[in-house]
């Protein structure tokens, strides 16, 4: 998906919500973990209750992979299943370098074929060319993020005050454009928005700490939204755990659609609709 | 393993060689393409022909998830086939938060039964302490890569002067340790050697860039060597594409013998033997 498809996406569906499919087998509804493959199972019907609602789906690689070869197989399911005008993102947290980043670039964009993935930036450019040789394909580096101990690393400053996480992103300009890259800042991180604006008033950023975690979407919203919206906001737990019954796909769909009515109605008061 | 398990093999085979398994499809010789499972033939060769010269292994997870499922699969009778006092290192580089830190534990060091992962420092100690609840199971963490664009990321500096990859050491000294943490440092980096054996006197590193990234072996090893040795220095590529004949297994051992007999010399000259 390049990014225009991205931003009419979003105006179509008035919403800037990606669902994270931490599919984890201990919390999945019961009923499913009789049936051949529980994961895809549930993947398929949070999707089929959320993909009028959600713009993009962010499997969490660590959940399938922990599973084993009958997660990955899971993953493949879910991807082949997820329609096609909707953004899926490898939330993969990779980072290596040119040779090993080429067999990740061809293992996500291609096997899995997912849309875009998650990368450390601490080993510099070298871990994201090799990503950005495919069109249409995203990388998302990680910038600020929104756990406890990132700062201690992130907040590191140089002598002109400037932080690690504004020098992660300042120097992925020089490699990166707006039309293949976005960053990762935490929904918490609202006293650093600005700033982040800044130095990318038009990249997309992907923000995960909404719902669970507890932070307020509108706020975060209201400060990082731009013309073209801009961000893509991720909930994970708040929306596939929201019921374990047999009919829990409905209190899903309720959930997502609580989301997708305050972020229409933010893009409203921000005029993008 | 533990840290004294690890001294004893080196002080055994006279050697602190890890290679690297960056088993490559496309790379391998020809004559194993037929097989019903080539990558998991070429690194059973490999670990036969050097099993009394190397202390650990190394592969590295890209080239087996390149592979889909059936590199996972090579990748499990790999690690079932290495003996069990060698030292298993998954080169994974990841770095992800709490809970899924705590998956991907789960998968390297139980499904698969590594002895140590490599991990991304980006998100702080968050991303390590899932993984040092395992005994006797080791992180080894990006500090100071070998690859070129690292230096504009690992050397940002703070107005003491301290770069960044100097202060992911220390800040992993509040809940670290050397019995489960060493560090990665590039065999390039000789200039910064002193200032990191300064900061972690005892802790081991894991030294890649020695072989076909061209570094001396002498002279990282003479300047980063303790008491314990304290080094493990990585070589993949010179070591397992040495040759493509149907005997290729002859001269991969030539090759780390190599490597083996200089190691040895340098632990004598360092009275380490």
């Amino acid at each position: 998906m390049n990014f225009s498809e991205i931003v009419n996406q979003i105006k179509i569906k008035k919403s800037y919500l990606c669902i994270g499919l931490d599919s984890d087998i201990e919390k999945i509804p019961n009923h499913l973990k009789n049936l051949d493959d529980p994961i895809f199972e549930f993947n398929k019907r949070i999707i089929d209750a959320t993909k009028d609602l959600a713009i993009a789906y962010k499997p969490n690689l660590a959940f399938y992979e922990a599973q084993g070869f009958s997660g990955l197989i899971s993953l493949k399911k879910t991807l082949n299943y997820i329609p096609n005008n909707i953004f899926k993102i490898a939330d993969a947290k990779r980072g290596d370098i040119g040779n090993t980043s080429k067999m990740y670039a061809k293992s996500f964009f291609e096997t899995f074929n997912f849309d875009a993935i998650t990368l450390s930036p601490y080993m510099g450019k070298d871990s994201s060319l090799p990503f950005l040789n495919y069109d249409n394909k995203w990388i998302i580096l990680l910038a600020l993020t929104s756990n406890n101990s990132s700062l201690n690393i992130q907040h590191f400053k140089n002598n002109n005050d400037k932080k690690l996480y504004q020098h992660v992103i300042e120097d992925s300009l020089n490699w990166s454009s707006k039309e293949n890259t976005m960053y990762v800042v935490g929904a918490n991180r609202l006293e650093e928005i600005e700033k982040i604006r800044k130095i990318v008033p038009y990249n997309f950023l992907l923000i995960p700490g909404v719902g669970a975690q507890g932070n307020d979407l509108k706020e975060i919203s209201l400060n990082s939204i731009n013309d073209n919206c801009g961000i893509i906001v991720n909930i994970s737990r708040d929306i596939i755990y929201s019921d374990s019954s047999t009919s829990f796909e409905l209190k899903v769909r309720d959930k997502a659609l609580e989301y997708q009515n305050e972020m229409e109605s933010i893009l409203n008061k921000k005029g993008f609709l």
